[in-house]
């Protein structure tokens, strides 16, 4: 087993990488919701002064990673590499927005696991011994995921009671070998887990075996329950995943429904009219970058496992007839 | 700076991990070519057994890595952590191949550059101490990257004489801690390099600019200069962007031409029609898991620069006049 693993699945790193910066940027809808006072910046444009929706997703994208370099005190030249991805077809939001930085990047792609993805790599960069601070970045846009994934905004379609609402959304973290007020412990990398679910318009149920998956997988490996954290945060499962998750854990005699909450059931209130709730990768992402990242600085809550959790398919993969496959990416992060 | 960088953009691996095993998977026309000798399984069906393009590029990349588990001599489980992708919307090929594996996954955007990202991915996840074996597999195929990209295929359209074919191959690597007959020592990881290339039909003049800064960065860092290396093969440029690669280099008074090679010039021959020659991400994994690390075990070669580079445009992009931004991701490999 390699040194710096425990259990099956776990990793636990050496000198635990600390966040020296995080910054969110969201647009109004989300900005009129629950977590409104947790974000960094809240656009009322959606084009945030671009042309495109896709221009627009990347200026939304770089906004965030310029702000949480100003909050860590870092420039870009200070970043040794950076990890990111997003939901477009061929990551051109990332693409597009670290064009301009003239820092190493390594592309991910983990639909909305990519916030999670991101960190762990970061993590592994920097404790690792290859990196002193490195960052995670990522993004998704209402209306760039939406005419890619179902229907041309024109058309106006009905949706379903189990579909998600993309976040409009972008979240950056900078982690650094410094120390700092929290700090990634361990991780789990997600397996594919794929229940046979067909349905584009219920990823929360795509997603939940996943996140059971991996989250067991830490709970085993580190000999801990979820009362031994103060919150347990998937992203996002909404209302149809999360109460999927809660039943796989009860069946188990585990109830974890005190200590979970799912970052695509924070972002929006019951009146926004959002279905099962937010979905996107900047949907957990501005939930990390804002509600989690802020009170864990705060010492609000003091350790937390954030399970970004992400539907591995494609328009064509659908038109194809396949099903789903979930992954679910978990870190532990701790205030100190 | 951290402990195992060298330079500005070069890390050193501490315990530099063994290619455990490798291998190719091909289609016919690739295996008509001057490679062909080299590849592990070269099949006449282009559908791999299968009803779509997408699930044959899924099944020709899983059929890699169970050959290259099986010349390891190891099970699934004994991966602790596979890294892929693809040039498919949502890394569908890669998503559905690695979904049977039950082996934690992250997947990764890098174009045409993956395998080398991949293993720069995996060479950290071990010597960082995360992980005991690793992989790096990804794939592309003709018929799916066509219709994706450029046109359906029953039109027929008319190629330029910059284009190039996407070959249909897979490749997948396995590293070590254990001790192997080829090592990776050094890498550098890629910085976006756009020179406003918008002909999304000449993507070797968009990706050379990429190859040149990343292998400066790592001549510098290192104090090496080109006749240093047995081999320095950048994947993929072809025949324009080789052209543009050499003339920069030589418009800084250093010839790499007579220790240079491309996976694009390599995989086919003048007289398959491919114009300025072969791209996709199996281009240059296919040529790395035949060529390169054959020549590598038998000694042949004893030190290489294995160069990825990506062309990082998609469909919308071009359409919304973007121009092209290429990356480029370098590992030394060598014998031991």
């Amino acid at each position: 087993m390699a040194e710096k693993r425990i259990g099956r699945r776990t990793i636990e790193f050496a000198s635990p990488p600390a966040v020296a910066g995080f910054a969110s940027v969201v647009c109004k809808k989300e900005g009129e919701g629950p977590l409104s006072g947790t974000f960094d910046i809240i656009s009322s444009d959606p084009l945030f002064g671009e042309k495109t929706w896709e221009k627009a997703e990347s200026r939304m994208q770089k906004t965030a990673f310029m702000k949480a370099l100003e909050k860590a005190a870092l420039s870009r030249t200070g970043i040794d590499v950076i990890f990111g991805g997003d939901l477009l077809n061929q990551c051109i939001g990332t693409g597009f927005s670290v064009r301009e930085f003239g820092v190493p990047f390594m592309g991910l792609y983990g639909a909305c696991s990519t916030m999670a993805e991101g960190l762990i790599s970061a993590a592994m960069a920097i404790d690792g011994g290859f990196a002193v601070n490195a960052a995670a970045i990522t993004s998704s846009h209402f209306c760039t995921a939406e005419r890619q994934y179902r229907f041309p905004l024109e058309y106006g379609g009905q949706r379903t009671p189990t579909a998600q609402w993309t976040a409009t959304a972008a979240g950056a973290v900078i982690l650094s070998e410094k120390p700092g007020r929290a700090v990634l412990t361990k991780a789990a990398i997600g397996r594919i887990v794929d229940l046979e679910i067909r349905d584009a318009n219920n990823m929360g149920a795509a997603m939940a075996p996943a996140a059971y998956d991996t989250l067991s997988a830490l709970f085993e490996d580190t000999g801990t329950c979820p009362s031994d954290y103060d919150l347990i945060i998937t992203g996002d499962l909404a209302t149809v995943g999360t109460r999927i998750l809660r039943d796989m854990f009860k069946a188990d005699g585990v109830d974890i429904t005190s200590h979970h909450d799912d970052c695509g059931m924070m972002l929006f209130d019951g009146t926004q009219d959002v279905h099962a709730g937010a979905s996107g990768c900047g949907c957990s992402a501005a939930v990390l970058c804002g509600y989690i990242l802020r009170s864990l600085e705060e010492r609000l809550l003091k350790k937390v496992i954030f399970a970004g959790t992400g539907a591995l398919l494609s328009p064509t993969s659908m038109q194809q007839g396949e099903s789903i496959p979930g992954i679910c990416h978990a870190v532990c992060i701790e205030a100190r």
